[in-house]
């Protein structure tokens, strides 16, 4: 295992222009935005206890399950953004907002501790009893991510201390002893959170609980969902048949450590995936280290967007089989990436080796980032690598998750780019930022500047209280060759073992590492596996995969472009395209189909071409300037 | 309107090589073969009433919809397929079976004439409660098409007889009148069996029931699938939310001279067309020809695979949004491929235009006929255009609907060649036919003999019982140039007129047409709307589409291929393929993808590329030889 472990987003402060201009939109849109639209689609009503009987505003689904069985969640993760948000700039309106859905919670909660708002409101009878569908272990993870949060950032332990109570009820409800349930959520995500309480807290309970749901989950004969449905059924309370029979869908086929295919519902694997590696982490545990590496070779292998996007279908909002990769109609759900970048991270303080850091970023920079608009008050759900101009992004969704998630994901960011050993400091990201670690007891001022990701210069200032000898890990990026560095402007070998350069010196104040990274745009191909990218290519720079947006491309469907292997990608920095922000764009000498004389749907007549110049745009960027095609894998000529 | 009415499919003998035996198989195989699965999967033994109270095999379905209402359907198809191929070859077994079903019926049928099996056997309170969802009428139509076909083959009118009694019951239940319901079923059918009850008995009564459904469909408000769930919603019989709400669904969010776009499930949509198209015929119906052409010119230019399936969505089984044709997804439903005949078949009897007969052709030769597997017991209910080796043929369906409409559809196919007019004859397809025709009164003889469609050369013999002048319309296809013919020996010219040439001359027996139908393969382009097809192309030959299939090119996905625009296509005559069956393959010189030296999902290195030879076959014969990858529309290179 790993000696590092990541500091704390509190302790990370964002200086550069790219996560500045991203966290300055969410602190003044993103957030208060969302909370408008908590309230106006019933969501904070619906902590009002007791609830009206006849639904809110949703009707009920099919299997007894509601939508607003997760609202709970949802509030969760935006007090959750909002925190990591305030920890940049306190906001006394939002800050009060949160403490109104606090009081709310506090009501909420039954005497033992039970704080479930669509079952205390609605069904408190059947608490429990649906533990396959109907989330409850799941929002309680997302209250209690919650509710850490804002403790870091505000020091007030209300929330914290309701949810402790929570816990205390969970723990004594689920486990192996007598009279208690076998069960786990079939939704993951308590796990992670309570991993979280036990770093907050030290107290070791709290993980033993997460290992346990981890532990028991698939567990079989009988299985409890089986178990559960069985209850349930006498009393008259199943009525539907289930549309997921395996359970392959919420990972809960067969015992985690058995598992080695990436299945099912994607969020629910990440998140899970990213409690294994957690607990291998805090357990030493080589089983479930040995499981993680499995899993993360297939998603790597046989699943994976080139955006870092997965789950290709809706069906499941999950996985398929290997290879199945389909662009236009790709799910790759806003929240499967951000689940991913946590899973990455983890996983890279299981072994410091760049292949997770170049998924975390690839994640972070390209399937989770284009969740969120310009404007910070739109968003995708789905995240398609093509589009024939119809897809676009929405204000709100029925099921919120992915809006939370990628605010929550922007407003921490900077806790994913340092970690600490108790001999080193190892960056992982550039972007700017600047923070004080700890290293062998001693202050680190670590200021990094760059204008990453659009251009690889980095420098790294490093300021020790007094001087230091350590080791500063810095990543060089899998995708980049001949990266080089100096320090204090005397150039130095770079050796990188795993992704990971190491400078072992007596650091004083003062000392300036510089990193270029060079990042010349490049043509990815896909693995023949791959059908719907045959004799397609796709362009990328650095962590940015691009696209090739009608927005820039006027004149049509931009599937009408076919690019030759040998034109040259020119890079351009433009400022003209998103109100001053500097972004850089990719241009080429491509062909154009013209469209214009085409009047039937097939013809023998090959279609007209004549020479175009097409212009690539960061993927995360597209759908911010009206509706129009897209596409990422470009037919070659 | 055109004066040109089709043959019937009793007066018509398939002769040539290229339907006989797919009609032998049907005959053989198919027939026998799907009256056990009929057994096997408890549809015959849902006739016997009272029906037990559980579910015979099958759970419910949410909306209280259940499988088997429609299983009396599938057992009216399975007769009346059954009966087209007695006409060719009578079998005692096949007809005692069939005797058998009679009985059922017979005795399941009410007092008052009603005759469904789910109903009676289950809910009898529940009649006529659902018409949006539980296929009674459609059902209704299904066994009235195939009392109709057992009576024309067989002269047996028992089960004729029931039906007119249970058409009687519908009549006096449904229409405008006081006391009547303004209904019409969620799936259309129905209306074409009624227009052919009129054919067979000139009872008008049956025509004016067909045009009542046609002309209630989609008039509001308010609309009659909401009273009907308004009046559920009273019992207690509604419990979920409806998943289609506008009705596009079934095609009546309005009227049907109003409908100008194909939306909807794609089999319904060409029920109903085929129906309107039969009722502008047959009352001169200038609104509903309109319609007809509105929502032809619809399909043709923005909504038809190239093979001719329609509806590219499992979500709805139907139709999106213009130019939507993903290929490894497509839907394409055999049935709906079986309808557009229909509908084409009834368009050219509006119009004898060519237009109409290319797309029978199309459909017949390619999106229907991939239905149904070389050994006739096995089936493809969807029929995508690509496949990465997973989609295989099946013994048979939960809904078996397509089962029986590709085996009616081949035991029938000689009703398609023919028509007459008081002064004419149209031959609108070629391959081996003998029939004796009336024109002007007189009988005339003709024997087509052909080895189409592997060969465009097409003999016809023209024999009158006695000298005879009239107009012999032959059809030239769309696809074919430089068509050209003799009359006994000597070149006539050929000029078609919307793509039927008229030779007019005195026929006296022994007159000879040679027509001459070159066929060179061709390359197809899609339209560029067709995002999927973007860099693509399809080959072609005559009336075929064809495939690469991994079984004539082992050695991985056939995806690998990219077929250069000047590599020619060398046509193959080959009898080694499907024990001793002549069919032409294409071959071409192509490059190959090498997928050896793939270690990782993306990477930079372009793939490696070698010369290969990509063998081509008609897309209705793939996946008759394993599981293989098949891919039709290939990347060109």
């Amino acid at each position: 295992m790993s000696q590092y472990h990541p500091i704390r987003f509190v302790d990370v402060r964002l200086t550069g222009d790219f996560w500045r201009e991203r966290l300055d939109t969410v602190l003044a849109h993103t957030i208060p935005s969302q909370h408008k639209k908590l309230a106006e689609y019933g969501l904070l009503e619906s902590l009002k206890l007791p609830q009206p009987p006849p639904p809110l505003r949703f009707p009920r689904h099919a299997n007894g399950f509601t939508v607003q069985v997760f609202w709970d969640s949802d509030i969760g993760k935006w007090i959750e953004a909002a925190s990591y948000a305030l920890s940049h700039r306190r906001d006394a309106d939002i800050e009060a907002k949160i403490e109104a859905i606090i009081d709310d919670f506090e009501k909420a909660q039954a005497p033992d501790g039970y704080l479930n708002c669509w079952y205390l409101g609605r069904e408190p009878e059947k608490r429990w009893s649906n533990l396959r569908d109907n989330h409850e272990l799941y929002n309680a993870g997302h209250m209690l991510e919650g509710a850490i949060a804002y403790f870091e950032t505000t020091g007030r332990r209300r929330w914290l201390d309701v949810m402790e109570r929570y816990v205390e009820l969970i723990r004594q409800t689920f486990g192996p002893g007598p009279g208690q349930k076998r069960g786990y959520c079939g939704h993951q995500e308590i796990e992670i959170a309570l991993i979280k309480l036990y770093h907050l807290t030290g107290e070791k309970k709290h993980l033993d609980l997460a290992a346990y749901f981890i532990n028991e989950r698939g567990a079989q004969p009988p299985h409890y969902y089986d178990v559960e449905r069985t209850e349930r059924e006498k009393n008259g309370w199943e009525t539907q048949r289930y549309p997921f029979p395996n359970y392959e869908y919420q990972q809960s086929h067969k015992p985690v450590r058995e598992q080695d295919k990436v299945v099912g519902h994607a969020v629910r694997a990440m998140y899970m995936y990213s409690a294994m590696a957690d607990l291998a982490v805090e357990l030493n545990d080589a089983g479930l280290k040995a499981a993680c590496e499995t899993l993360w070779k297939d998603v790597m292998e046989t699943k994976m967007y080139v955006t870092a996007g997965l789950g290709p279908s809706a069906q499941n909002e999950g996985f398929t089989w290997d290879f199945d990769l389909p662009n236009q109609s790709a799910y790759a759900e806003t929240c499967a990436s951000v689940a991913l970048i946590f899973w990455a991270q983890r996983m890279l303080h299981l072994d410091l080796d760049g292949k997770y850091a170049d998924i975390l970023e690839l994640a972070l920079f390209n399937g989770a980032l284009s969740g969120l608009s310009r404007d910070g008050e739109h968003y995708f759900y789905m995240n398609p690598l093509e589009s024939n101009g119809m897809p676009h992004r929405w204000d709100w969704h029925t099921c919120p998750c992915c809006t939370m998630n990628v605010s929550r994901l922007i407003a921490s960011v900077g806790g994913y780019f340092l970690s600490t050993a108790p001999d080193g400091l190892a960056v992982h990201l550039y972007g700017g930022i600047s923070s004080t670690v700890s290293v062998k007891g001693t202050d680190v001022a670590v200021q990094e500047t760059s204008n990453y990701p659009w251009d690889g210069a980095v420098r790294i200032a490093i300021d020790p209280a007094t001087p230091l000898a350590f080791d500063l890990k810095l990543r060089v990026p899998g995708w980049c060759h001949g990266a080089t560095a100096k320090v204090n402007g005397q150039a130095v070998a770079l050796k990188p073992v795993n992704g990971y350069a190491t400078i072992n010196r007596t650091w004083t104040r003062g000392d300036v590492v510089e990193l270029d990274l060079p990042m010349p745009p490049v043509r990815l191909f896909a693995h023949p596996g791959v059908i719907m990218d045959a004799g397609r290519v796709a362009l990328k720079r650095g962590p940015l995969v691009y696209c090739v947006e009608e927005a820039d491309n006027p004149g049509g469907r931009v599937q009408r472009y076919k690019l030759p292997r040998t034109a040259d990608l020119t890079v351009e920095h433009r400022t003209d395209l998103f109100k001053g922000i500097g972004v850089v764009t990719l241009k080429a000498s491509a062909s154009a189909i013209d469209e214009s004389d085409w009047h039937t749907l097939y013809r023998t007549a090959p279609p007209s071409e004549k020479s175009a110049t097409v212009t690539a745009l960061p993927y995360y960027l597209w759908a911010n300037r009206g509706q129009g095609s897209m596409v990422v894998w470009l037919p070659e000529a």
